[in-house]
């Protein structure tokens, strides 16, 4: 059996040594278009600015390696430019020589990936303008940071090497991951950042009052944001120097472009073989990444894959899942009955001394659905016991079922234990947790790591209390017709308030329920939405209707413009 | 209705909070013993290395808390003193005034911790020698350190204050995870530690020979171990030093002493009322934590518990549970129908840079049961992208059921990335995962945090490599019949190498299949135990008999004494 991978890093990469690994006597051909198989795409951005120094630590396994351990034939700049599903061949360019030869396969396997969105935008291939995909880029985006020049290596973007001054200013186009880290990674260079998205929000996975916080992060730590505002085209100035324009009109200088837009499938040989693409553009796979055509698989990046909360076809350019995929593809190719279960989306971004993850279905993709049947909570516990030095506040969003308690999703951002609690969340996504579970899971506990209730412990509680009719929520973006009370300390309030509200301090709101209306519903403010649950509580036995604004005064932080 | 509650730290204090928000008509009485409720009995060992500088940090919430906010009576220097089940009645004990007053009580419960073990040993009353329990305990012990000398105060163990030169040398007697954190603390605080443990290893959880690299650890850090020697007596040098004299004979000068071999459930009032004692000394609880009297309940350290894994009655000092039982408690007082599921014992220490963590059953407790349904695995991943700055080896034990996959343990230890995994580990488990969920999982990565492949999908796919048969293991406590393979490089050999193994590098494998028995079990060796996997697929392919060693060189040099 003859197995032709097109793509040599990770869904490909993975596929080739697992095919090896379950049959010795297959014959294996891997090919890559770029100069470097299985290298580490995700480290892109920290080799632009200077945390991983070598470029040779991006390279995981070699075209070498490959041969040697996994006694397969794997080539490098070499691109499948055509297939023949008729007579199941693949056309090879190698692009040293330009030759153009034809392979026979039984079993194709393209792991092409997701290109970088590149706008037909006027001034768009004006030197300084990068995107981010490659080893080649990388090496292009760092030469252009030392230098202001660089040479044109592999297939790049810019197509001029033109000299100018040493890179100060630049600015970012997309808030996405990459985005992200490039602005990070930019900034840790020295430069000053713009980043420039069309969006009302960056991170998209993220809900926009989460997002905000991110957002307000950044601004904190120098970035310059221009949110709400695409960018219509690039220029050069008459000093030479770079201008971005955005559709608003506005001019940002620049002497480096970073484009990181997104991404979009690769699916020319997808088309070319006449296989079946999806709604959002990638290629459509069954659960056993089989394409529409049956000797044909497809994994990564460029295939579209089932939402696992949502069961909705999405498209997930994550690592973790490529690589997954690939396993499973070499699985099914060698009899096996492996199958994707679909994607979670979890992930995670690193932001200066925060960290931004996410698992599940955000409020934004379940209300496009028109999905109501959920209810969200927000939580800002600390990441480890307070009185141990060290404790930064984690800000969680977490949804979960209102009919059954099932949990579906959560976002959390911090500058301490972030990834803990977010494959907590992704675990308990992935096993069909209920927020009842997520009360009683035993997660670990010492000062240093966290509390007697982890912030996993604390969000099914606190959605336990909700859905068991103990706690009735609401949101800011619903108080309006309440009665608002602040069950606060005045020295809290003395810092911030909310107008209108009355003040009665927690410890007197026994003996004062006297001044409260029986026949309105009273909303209640603390900080974190603690006390104000022990103020519900007494409320609700004392015959009032009472809910407690989820969050308090902390979540109202996210509002847009706190009154 | 009126509760009593004994006991107003950890499960007391969570019952009596939660008992006030189901129900505000409640009457509620909680008495401590102690000074104070609610504190941080965890932070205690920090409080006295300084790393928590003030003693109030301590103090989670005071009397006055639970009064004003809880509307309760909160008694602390009040000790339970005797129970009465016919009446239902408690004596009450003030320690201010020597006054005995009797309470009568609806429903009883029982928080009354655990107790240091303070074995009647020769000189065990010398000054200079502590237990950790309460504020007052690591109050004492602080000032002891600041000055030699220290009052007595509350009911710390020592009985006289005698001015000594300012402490340079420590004594820990006990390596479980009080005896470890005190260690890290005083190392902390510039004092010479020796760690004195009866047993052959540190931290009774983990398995022997994860434990020996803790303990490698711990000498690599500057502490003096003593394993398998244990406390015998003290006594007063001539030069009036304390010395502490083990079992085996030898002399540890010591000018402080600290004890933490070990807690024993606090039973006296569960026997005052005749309740029923489990075979571990704890109260007996059901599983609403009911004791044999319907109106008395118990939780916390005093109480045993159900292993969830082993479903073994156990005793668990862990304030998680402790926190989880009171919630309980409260909600079956209050007629609803919540149950504990028994423990994992998740737990996790910080030692020194070091992190260790354990969840689930150890091989030491199955093999205990008898049980032998269960294969382990060694792994040895990175704690984020290798390529990325500051990855750290991860050490990893995981075992599984044989026959059908389900996870039953694990024991992480590394200095990045170990609550996190373990934490996955520990949700895997209480969903009843299996490891090829495990395979499956989809954890958070990006370079700083994780990699493609998290280490917990690492140890899915491995375990379901040995239970699909794709990759047989063994482990060197049984590698002597075998033939040995080492499949690594020459210069890797040069570090260290197993006697009489041949060495056959794996790209050279396939060419040199000759030199190997066809007859014989074929055990393979490399660093970690990747390449040799990829050995074994090629030996069971070619109609070898070929088992992996599990772990590698690395899990070798967990023997006691690596040839």
């Amino acid at each position: 059996m003859k197995i032709i991978i097109v793509g040599g890093v990770a869904g490909g990469a993975s596929c080739a040594a697992r095919l090896r690994r379950l049959d010795e006597k297959a014959e294996i051909l891997m090919v890559e278009r770029g100069p470097y198989v299985s290298y580490a795409n995700c480290g892109l951005p920290y080799h632009v600015g200077g945390s991983i120094e070598k470029e040779s630590s991006l390279l995981v396994a070699t075209e070498q390696t490959f041969r040697e351990s996994f006694a397969m034939d794997c080539r490098t700049s070499c691109e499948a430019v055509g297939i023949s599903t008729n007579d199941k061949t693949v056309q090879l360019k190698n692009h040293a020589t330009g030759k153009v030869t034809t392979e026979k396969y039984d079993k194709l396997v393209l792991s092409p990936g997701a290109a970088p969105i590149r706008p037909p935008l006027p001034g768009i291939d004006l030197p300084g303008i990068f995107s981010v995909r490659t080893v080649p880029d990388a090496r292009c985006i760092r030469e252009w940071l030392d230098k202001g020049t660089a040479e044109c290596v592999g297939m790049n973007s810019y197509t001029g090497c033109q000299t100018v001054t040493k890179p100060k200013q630049a600015v970012v186009v997309g808030g996405g991951f990459i985005g992200l880290e490039m602005v990070e990674n930019l900034v840790h260079r020295g430069l000053e950042v713009t980043l420039i998205e069309r969006l009302n929000q960056v991170m998209p996975p993220l809900d926009p009052e989460m997002a905000r916080l991110v957002e307000r992060y950044m601004v904190k730590h120098g970035v310059k944001l221009e949110l709400n505002d695409g960018v219509a085209g690039f220029e050069r100035a008459a000093d030479g120097s770079l201008q971005v324009i955005t559709a608003s009109g506005k001019k940002h200088p620049a002497d480096i472009v970073i484009l990181a837009i997104g991404v979009k499938p690769e699916t020319a040989l997808a088309k070319m073989a006449g296989l079946e693409l999806g709604q959002r553009g990638g290629i459509r796979v069954d659960e056993q990444m089989r394409t529409s055509n049956p000797d044909i698989f497809a994994v990564g990046d460029a295939v579209e894959v089932k939402d696992f909360v949502t069961g909705q076809w999405t498209l997930i350019p994550l690592a973790g899942p490529a690589n997954r995929q690939g396993r499973i593809v070499a699985d099914v190719i060698c009899g096996r009955n492996s199958r994707y279960r679909g994607t979670q989306g979890t992930s995670i971004c690193q932001i200066f001394d925060g960290t931004i993850a996410q698992t599940g279905a955000s409020e934004k993709v379940l209300t496009q659905l028109g999905d109501k049947d959920f209810e969200k909570v927000y939580l800002y516990p600390n990441s480890h016991a307070g009185y141990y030095p060290g404790a930064k506040m984690l800000v969680i969003k977490f949804l979960f079922r209102k009919s059954n308690g099932r949990v579906l999703g959560a976002q959390v951002l911090g500058e301490d234990g972030v990834p803990k609690r977010i494959d907590s969340f992704a675990m308990a996504i992935q096993m069909g947790c209920t927020i009842y579970d997520l009360e009683e899971s035993e997660l670990c506990y010492a000062p240093p790591y966290g509390s007697a209730k982890d912030p996993v412990n604390f969000a099914g509680m606190v959605a336990a209390n909700i859905l068991r009719g103990d706690m009735p929520v609401c949101h800011w973006d619903s108080v309006d017709s309440g009665f608002l009370l602040d069950v606060r300390n005045p020295p809290e309030l003395a810092v911030e308030s909310v107008p209108g509200a009355l003040n009665i301090p927690l410890p007197q709101l026994r003996a004062r329920l006297g001044e409260l209306p029986r026949d309105r519903e009273i909303l209640i403010i603390c900080r974190s939405a603690q006390r104000a649950y022990y103020a519900t509580r007494i409320l609700l036995q004392n015959g009032f209707k009472a809910k407690n604004i989820s969050g308090g005064m902390l979540s109202r932080s996210h509002l847009p413009n706190p009154v």
